[in-house]
């Protein structure tokens, strides 16, 4: 299916696709690495893929994934497992790989959708916990993510690999402070809720459940630190998730899930 | 506060707890390894520590878990930064880690307080997920967690570290299959809902939050193949966790976290 180009252009590629690994090069050329069929297949369906990286191998346990390339205008290398290995970001690689565009997003722009639930993530670090709450986000039908200045880069691989696809689904604004987020998103309609251990309502409380009715967004903290105390006192409400055993702390993608999914519910 | 041993018994210490990374060294000697402050914190206070390893550098850090440890029967190594690295599972080591007898749980006892939740994980692999599941289930108010033969063990390092202590506050029943604990949970009078994305019904339909109230043991399968369709058709009821946006499916304790703080609300 696919043609074998020289070697020199090959491995000027595969050297483009390596360099997706720092955010630099990232911002620099407006565009991101994806690996994996899953994450590859969602590129091709509703991303904007520019290259695409696939083995020999790859080819054969994903022929589905080589005809949907065909009708997209993309770049195709067929590559050697062990110049794979080289762009690849994993331990197990699977042979697949896109650069795609990066899907914009704007504050603005999620304003316009009129939305009824946005997850804000205030300085978040961990990539897999990062990724795994904008899937969460995705699935509980938010209509965006926004993550604030000081968080970790929504396009780098770990973060990509852990949204599972989702990243091409549900718009992710960055670049832009919490303050800024709540003017825009409250001008928006939206209601800001912090998520905090120390607050004194609980989610499931009577008089907060109708609450959640309202167009809501959910505002995370850092996975080590939690919130800043001025984000929650900014915030409209802050709540707690409850804990019924006996740990100390739930963590962040646990949050989301809960906090999420209970507007899901009652918005529906 | 310790003091520092003969070399030779502070070497084959370290290889006693080294060796504890094995399953099998796990089940001859019935300890476990718990690396990090945390989980030393909960295992000096919940659990039977036998061993603690701590640097230079964690005796500083934590003076608060040596003093818990003096009020214990446990041997205490003083150990160097690299000693400590050879017994560490990760890449950048706390300095501290203790040696613990693991907890004993069984059907029967779990059956014997009158459970009201539960979670059956069935087969499930991956180490980070199970952990975080069995903390989910721990904050969620859950009695215990039942681990079905064929998946990880709850006491592999990787699994002790997700669970960030909670491993000491809700028992882990292991070695036995689905029907054995469908069996012995429903006799004492718990529900089984097979958690599955083809399921007709879904949470949060009303006729099913009513039922949430009822004590349920909620069943997840492994995280690539979900259940086996013969223990969804043994379960009282199987339920879908609603995807409202574009994803192709919730990770394994996504699922968990919804499901089970569904419960928990509707329990309490």
């Amino acid at each position: 299916v696919t043609q074998r180009r020289p070697a020199t252009e090959t491995s000027a590629s595969v050297g483009r696709a390596r360099a997706l690994a720092r955010r630099s090069v990232r911002e620099k050329t407006g565009t991101f690495l994806v690996e994996g069929p899953q994450g590859a297949r969602e590129a091709l369906a509703f991303g904007d893929v520019v290259e695409l990286f696939v083995t020999t191998g790859a080819q054969e346990r994903y022929p589905d994934l080589l005809d949907s390339a065909q009708d997209v205008d993309c770049r195709i290398w067929d590559v050697d497992d062990d110049v794979f290995a080289q762009l690849s970001d994993t331990v197990t690689p699977q042979g697949i790989a896109a650069i795609a565009r990066k899907p914009v997003a704007s504050l603005a722009g999620v304003a316009a959708v009129e939305p009824t639930l946005v997850a804000i993530l205030v300085e978040a670090q961990d990539p897999g916990n990062v990724g795994t709450v904008i899937r969460i986000a995705a699935a509980a039908g938010a209509q965006a993510v926004v993550l604030t200045t000081g968080s970790v880069d929504p396009f780098n691989p770990k973060v990509v690999r852990s949204t599972v696809g989702a990243i091409f689904h549900i718009p992710i604004v960055t670049g832009v402070d919490f303050a800024e987020s709540a003017e825009v998103l409250g001008a928006a309609g939206l209601k800001t809720i912090a998520t905090s251990g120390y607050a004194a309502s609980r989610l499931f409380d009577a008089e907060v459940e109708a609450m959640l009715a309202d167009p809501t967004a959910w505002v995370f903290g850092n996975e080590a630190r939690g919130l800043p105390e001025q984000v929650v006192a900014d915030c409209d409400l802050a709540l707690a998730v409850p804990i019924f055993g006996t740990v100390e702390s739930l963590n962040l993608a646990t949050a989301a899930a809960v906090c999420l999914y209970s507007s899901a519910r009652q918005q529906r």
